[in-house]
C-alpha cells in the first residue's frame, strides 16, 4: 500500500481496535512513538517537569509560541481537518496484513495472536514435520519454492517428482491477504450471515496446507489432504467472519480392504476426540464433494471433509484444535500404507490402470473441486502451486471397461456405490479397535473388536 | 413421450402449423388417415357416392345411426370437450423430435426440410467422409459406436485409439432434443432476443460435428474443429431461435511456420468466399476462446471460432453454406500436414515435451472449454463421446521451463504473445496466395504472393 498521508495514519492510529491489539503488543508503528512514550510518562510526577506544560499554559513571553500556533498549527489542523472531511478514511485503514506483518514482527507469534498468525505458524511447522517424513519414506528430497503475493502473504511450495517411491508429491502451505468482490461475499453470505451484504469489497485472509502425492506403484493409493482457515475483516480491520474448512480422502487404484481400514479408523479417532458426530458427518460430505458427478462415481475410498466450521458449530479455539488434530493425524494414517505398498510387485497393465484413474483425478480437479477453480480464478494466485495436485502422467482410453471378476472392476463397483454404513457413533468405545470392513463390493461396514483380536 | 389420449392427438394435427408442414409433406401419422383421404377426395364427382353423404343426410331408417349418435358420438363429443378444457394442450404438444422422426419417415430430407434435419444429414455424410479420409492416413480402422438418447436424438461416435498415426482420434456427431430451463434461456437471450423470456422451459435441438485428433508423432498438431446448429421452438413447436456456431483450430508441440500458414489461409479462403470480414473476425475470436486464461497462454496457433451466428449475421441459408464451406475445408487443410508430419523423426525428450503439451490441452477442455461444460451438466449426455477429445496420455511437470533458445521455448513464446497482424480484407486477390508468416516468435503475419512464388 502506498504510503498514506499524515492525517490518516493518525487516524489509523485511533481506528485500530482494542481487541485487536492485546496490551502486551506495541502499538503499531505508524503511530507517533514520541507522542505515545510522552503520553505514558506520569504526569506531575515530584520534582518532574510536567512535559505538557507548555501546551497547557502557554508561555507568554515566548513570541514562538503564538507564531508557531498562527503558522503552522492553525494551517495544519484545518488541513487535517480538511481531510478528515474529504478522504475516503476507511479505504486507508491499514490493511490486515499491514497490521499481521507488524505483529510478527514486534511480537512473534503467541497464543495471543490473532487466528490468522496462530494458523500460518502451525500449517508452516506441519508442512516441515510432513515433508521430513515423506523425505524419509522416498529417499530423495522435495524441492523448495519461496513465494511472495504482491497483494500480501505468499507460500511455499514443495515438490518431489520422479522420486524413488512418488511419482509426484506436493505439500503447500500458502497465505492469501486480499479483497473479495461483492459477488464473491453475496455468495459466501449463504454460510455466513456476519458478513456485510452492504459493501463492495471486504479484506480477507486464508490460509491452508494443502497436499497431494501420487506414488509410482500402483498398489499404494493417491491421497489428499487440505486445511485451511479464512477470515474476513471489517471495515476498521476486524475479524468479521471466519471459519475452518478442509479435509483428507485416499485413492487407490488397487483397492486393499486394511489401508481403507487403517485410514478411516485413524480419522475417526482424530474426530471422536472432539466430537462423535464429526466422523459421520464428514465421512458423509467427503463422499459427497470427492465424486465425479458426471461419471456418478467417487473419486476414491473416502475419508472426512468439512467447510464453513465457525462460531455456530464450536467456538474458535475448539475449532482450531479439531483442525490441528486433523492435520496430525495425517502421518499416522498413510505412512503404514505407503511402507506397506511402495515396493509391491506390479505388471505393466496394472500401470496402465492407474493411470486411467490418475485420468479421474485430473477430471475431478478441474472441473469440480471449488478450490481448484477458486484458485484459478484468484487473479495473481500462483497456477503451478495449485496444479500440483494433478498425477505427472495420466490416461484416457475411450470406453475402457475392466474385465468381469477383475480387481479393477471390484474398484469401480465400490467408487459407484456409496458406502454409508458406519457404525453408531455412541458404540465406539476407546479400548476397542473400530474396523471399517469392506464386506464385498456394495459393502463398507464397521465392525467392532477388542484391539487384542488379529 | 408417452402415447397421448385421442383428444389431444386430434389436437396435435391441427396445431401443425402450416409453416412448418410444406404442402408435399403428407400429415403426421397422428392425424386419421381414413378422415384426411375422404377429405381431399373429390366431393360429389359424377357417378360415385358422396364419402360423407351419411354424416350430412343421416338416414332416418337406420335405428342405427341413431344409436351410435346417442351411446358413442355424444358421450365421445363431450370427452373431447372435457379434455380440451382441462388438460394442458400446450405442454402435450408433438414435440419437434416427434415431428422430425416422422418427417423423415414420411418424406425423407430435402432442401424443403426443415434445418434440423439438413445440418443433420449434412454432419452425418461429412463425418463418413472424414473418417474414410483419417482411415486412408492411418492405416487402422475407427471403431464406430451408434447412440441413442432416451429423450430424443443421438449421435455415432468413431474413435481411433492407439493407430499408426493417432495416438487417439475422434469424429463424432450428435443431435440432441432437450428442453432448456429458465436459468439457461435467460443466459442465452443476452445473444439471441427471439427467445421469450417468459416461459419455464424451451424445447431445443442441437446438432453437431466435432472431432479431435491427437497424432502420435510429437511434429504432427493436434487439431480440433466443431461446427453445430442450435435451435430453439415456441410453444407451438415452430423454430424461435437458431444460430450457428463452430471452428477449428490447430495445436502443435513443435511450430513448423509452413503448416500454420498452410491451416490458415485454408481457412481463410473458405470464410472469404462469404464474407471477408469473416477470417480476421473469427480468428481473433478463436485467439480468445483457445486461451488457457489461467496460464495467459494460447492453447495453439488459432483458427477461427464463431457462436450465435443468426439472422442479425446473415440468413439461415447463407449460415448453412457458409459452415459447409467451413467444414469442407477441414480436409484440404489438415492432410497435406499430416502427411507431412506423421513419419517424422522425433527424441524421447520431444515426445515428453508433447505430453506437457498434451498436458495444457486437458486443462483447457476440462477448465474453461464451453462445450465440455455444457456436456457434463446435461443430463443423460453420454460422457465418454464429450472426453474423447481428451489425450491418450498427458502429462503435468511442476514447474518445467523449457531451455533457452530451443524449439520449445519458441512455441511458448508465440502462444504467450497474441498474433494479431492480418491482411487487409481488401487487399487479398483470388490470383494471389494469401500466407501467413510467423515472423520471430512475437509476430504471425500475413504476407501475399503470386502464387508461382516458391
Amino acid at each position: 500500500m502506498p504510503s498514506p498521508r499524515p492525517s490518516s495514519r493518525l487516524l489509523r492510529a485511533f481506528e485500530l481496535p482494542r481487541s485487536y491489539a492485546p496490551r502486551r503488543i506495541p502499538r503499531p508503528q505508524f503511530q507517533s512513538r514520541q507522542f505515545t512514550k510522552a503520553v505514558k510518562r506520569p504526569l506531575n510526577e515530584p520534582g518532574q517537569r510536567d512535559p505538557l506544560k507548555e501546551w497547557r499554559e502557554p508561555s507568554k513571553s515566548s513570541p514562538w509560541g503564538n507564531r508557531i500556533r498562527k503558522y503552522v498549527l492553525v494551517p495544519f489542523t484545518l488541513l487535517l481537518i480538511y481531510n478528515i472531511l474529504t478522504e475516503d478514511v476507511k479505504a486507508e485503514g491499514p490493511t490486515i496484513a499491514e497490521k499481521d506483518a507488524l505483529l510478527k514482527r514486534e511480537s512473534g507469534i503467541t497464543e495471543q495472536s490473532p487466528m490468522r498468525l496462530r494458523m500460518e505458524q502451525f500449517i508452516k511447522q506441519h508442512q516441515k514435520q510432513i515433508v521430513a517424513e515423506l523425505e524419509k519414506v522416498d529417499g530423495k528430497k522435495f524441492h523448495i519454492d519461496t513465494w511472495q503475493r504482491p497483494e500480501g502473504g505468499g507460500g511455499i511450495t514443495c515438490v518431489l517428482q520422479d522420486g524413488n517411491v512418488f511419482e509426484k508429491a506436493g505439500v503447500n502451505t500458502s497465505v492469501v491477504y486480499g479483497k473479495l468482490p461483492r459477488a464473491a461475499i453475496q455468495k459466501m453470505r449463504v454460510n455466513h450471515k456476519a458478513l456485510d451484504p452492504d459493501v463492495d469489497s471486504l479484506e480477507f485472509f486464508a490460509a491452508g496446507l494443502s497436499m497431494v502425492l501420487h506414488p509410482s506403484n500402483p498398489m499404494a493409493p493417491t491421497v489428499h489432504l487440505n486445511y485451511r482457515y479464512f477470515e474476513t475483516a471489517d471495515e476498521f480491520g476486524n475479524t468479521n467472519a471466519w471459519w475452518y474448512g478442509g479435509g483428507c480422502d485416499l485413492t487407490p487404484s488397487y483397492l486393499f480392504d486394511e489401508d481403507a481400514i487403517h485410514f478411516h479408523s485413524t480419522i475417526k479417532s482424530a474426530c471422536d476426540k472432539h466430537d462423535k458426530t464429526y466422523y459421520p458427518r464428514f465421512k458423509k460430505w467427503c463422499d459427497e464433494y470427492f465424486n465425479n458427478k458426471h461419471r456418478s462415481e467417487s473419486r476414491g475410498v473416502g475419508g472426512i471433509f468439512f467447510d464453513d466450521l465457525d462460531e455456530s458449530e464450536k467456538d474458535q479455539e475448539q475449532l482450531f484444535a479439531f483442525a490441528q488434530d486433523c492435520l496430525s493425524a495425517f502421518l499416522p494414517s498413510y505412512i503404514p500404507i505407503i511402507e506397506r505398498r511402495k515396493n509391491m510387485p506390479y505388471t505393466e497393465a496394472e500401470k496402465q490402470w492407474q493411470q486411467l484413474r490418475r485420468g479421474r483425478y485430473v477430471e475431478f480437479n478441474l472441473v469440480h473441486d471449488r478450490g481448484t477453480a477458486f484458485g484459478l480464478n484468484t487473479p495473481g494466485s500462483r497456477v503451478e502451486s495449485i496444479l500440483m495436485s494433478l498425477p505427472l502422467t495420466a490416461r484416457w482410453q475411450y470406453m475402457h471397461a475392466p474385465e468381469k471378476g477383475s480387481r479393477e472392476e471390484r474398484l469401480l463397483e465400490v467408487l459407484r456405490n456409496p458406502k454409508e454404513s458406519m457404525p453408531s457413533p455412541t458404540s465406539f468405545t476407546p479400548d476397542k479397535q473400530s474396523l471399517l470392513v469392506i464386506d464385498g463390493p456394495k459393502k463398507l461396514i464397521y465392525k467392532e473388536q477388542d484391539t487384542n483380536t488379529p
